[in-house]
């Protein structure tokens, strides 16, 4: 087995507040490179690239280092942690955001170290296009790019995101977001518009309904591993995304495989969707990473197995 | 290959009035029967046991009989065909009623000829729970029964409803159907319950997001198929059902199955829902039955293979 690739990610760490019809926390550990890198880290190395005030708690940043998640690149700045508050009601595939106090976050400007420059992998959590691009340009040349976004920047800073976007190998979005970004409401149509932009593959989230990958070589719809109860989606997409491009990580994925094998690299594919919707069927069972950060790994091996078992027709 | 069980349905025959984000449709042929029976006959024979009124076009049942569709339990009777005006908006998954003229439909009681009592399998559409029982107590011996139903009655008449159910093999229903049959918000819970009443194998359709079968061997989740755009969801479930029906039927199932041979059920089930997400898809690409009526069966045997791409890992 090969080494597995080294994975930086870009994004937020937050506090979150979360009102869900389960229940409620309050400023609790969020932030989407929290949900990412933990994820990812059942798969492979990560980097965290970020910023956090002064009321961040330094020992998770500690508890991240057991998981050998290096951390060097989470910056402490004088003020407060970004907060966000939100709730999820009835239907909880959306949540509805009650306040965001970006704080320090809103003058993050990430600074990539010479380490960090030379992430064989890349994954731009959801922050402004104009960051992700800075990300790109410090990199040197990593063989595989991810990006999330969402409406906020689509109808905000478009051409900050399409010049993004023709730097990346993956997307994932949610369905809304595809037909906003595209102007196209079937989302079949949807996805030949978003790879003219760049992307060759897209990874459209159906929250309980689980994922829907458009490779080169065909689709794949993969469900959501159905829980008992769902306390709390929020960090779901992220912690997906962290199992997707883990596995991806950890199996010698890249945009050369993509060209030089695409039947491999859609089995791949395939396989890390698999990963990311085990991982976020944990995620959802508790608030926060609480969850994740009590998750083992023979416990994430057997519900895929069983999901596995779920999919499979014959 | 052994020769098909046929199949005895019961259920309504109507016209639709119907509108939808894509369009509109003035008294189309529609009704539970018309959809199960046309695609069950791409598998198995049927008959049907319906009512009509004068106003009912002859030569459908002729085009029905073509298909080898016995027509002869359709009551022609005085007064109009029952008349479902129904609109979709937004989110297709849910009909909105705007009104139901029930007509010659009323009085329906159907009489089982020696023959239906002979059917091997029985399919008892969405009707009045106390006409399922009915069905049930004319047919001699069916060696698998599956069932139907729908707010209306779970509601209206749960004690008919549950006495139906316990002679039940296979129940077909909808998420909210399902809660509100068990009492029971999540669906695992709901299914136990539901289970407890009687039908050990329960599909449950999801609309857009495909169908989920609970059988005793485990769960399996299957996709709709994407289509470029949805124009009536109308049949969608009935054209589902039989397409699921007509597959199982064309390949030995039965309750005895079911008991000396789980696994081999398990598997039959899998791939009959296969076929009934396969056949729901084209339904729904045109108003009332045109796409089922010009609907090849090369057609749809490259669509399910189609399908079963889409939903393979490796």
């Amino acid at each position: 087995m090969k080494k597995p690739s080294t994975i930086l990610t870009v994004g937020s760490m937050a506090f979150d507040s979360i009102q869900t019809p389960a229940g409620k926390a309050d400023k609790v550990l969020g932030g989407s490179v929290n949900y990412f890198s933990v994820a990812a880290s059942f798969f492979a190395p990560v980097q965290i690239l970020g910023v956090v005030g002064e009321d961040f708690p330094k020992s998770h940043l500690d508890w991240l280092s057991t998981r050998k998640i290096d951390v060097s690149g989470v910056k402490y700045a004088k003020g407060q942690t970004f907060h966000w508050v939100g709730s999820y009601e009835g239907n909880m595939n959306e949540a509805k955001t009650l306040s965001t106090a970006l704080n320090v976050f809103e003058h993050f400007n990430p600074e990539l170290s010479e380490t960090h420059r030379h992430a064989e992998m890349i994954f731009l959590a959801n922050i402004d296009p104009v960051l992700q691009t800075s990300v790109l340009d410090q990199a040197k040349g990593p063989k595989l790019v991810a990006m999330d976004s969402m409406n906020f920047w689509i109808a905000g800073k478009p051409d900050a995101l399409k010049a993004a976007l023709k730097r990346v190998d993956i997307l994932s979005i949610n369905e809304t977001e595809a037909a906003l970004l595209s102007g196209e409401k079937n989302l079949k149509r949807a996805i030949d518009v978003i790879r003219g932009m760049g992307p060759q593959v897209i990874v459209v989230k159906r929250g309980e309904y689980g994922a829907i990958l458009f490779s080169p070589n065909g689709i794949f719809i993969a469900p959501a591993y159905p829980v008992d109860s769902v306390i709390d989606p929020t960090g779901a997409g992220d912690s997906f995304a962290g199992a997707f491009m883990g596995y991806l990580a950890s199996h010698g994925a890249s945009r050369d495989l993509a060209k030089s094998n695409p039947a491999e690299w859609d089995a791949l594919l395939r396989s890390a969707v698999v990963a990311g919707c085990t991982m976020a069927s944990f995620t959802v069972q508790d608030f926060s990473l609480h969850r994740l950060m009590r998750l083992e790994a023979k416990e994430l091996s057997a519900r895929q197995t069983e999901l596995l078992k779920m999919i499979a027709v014959g």
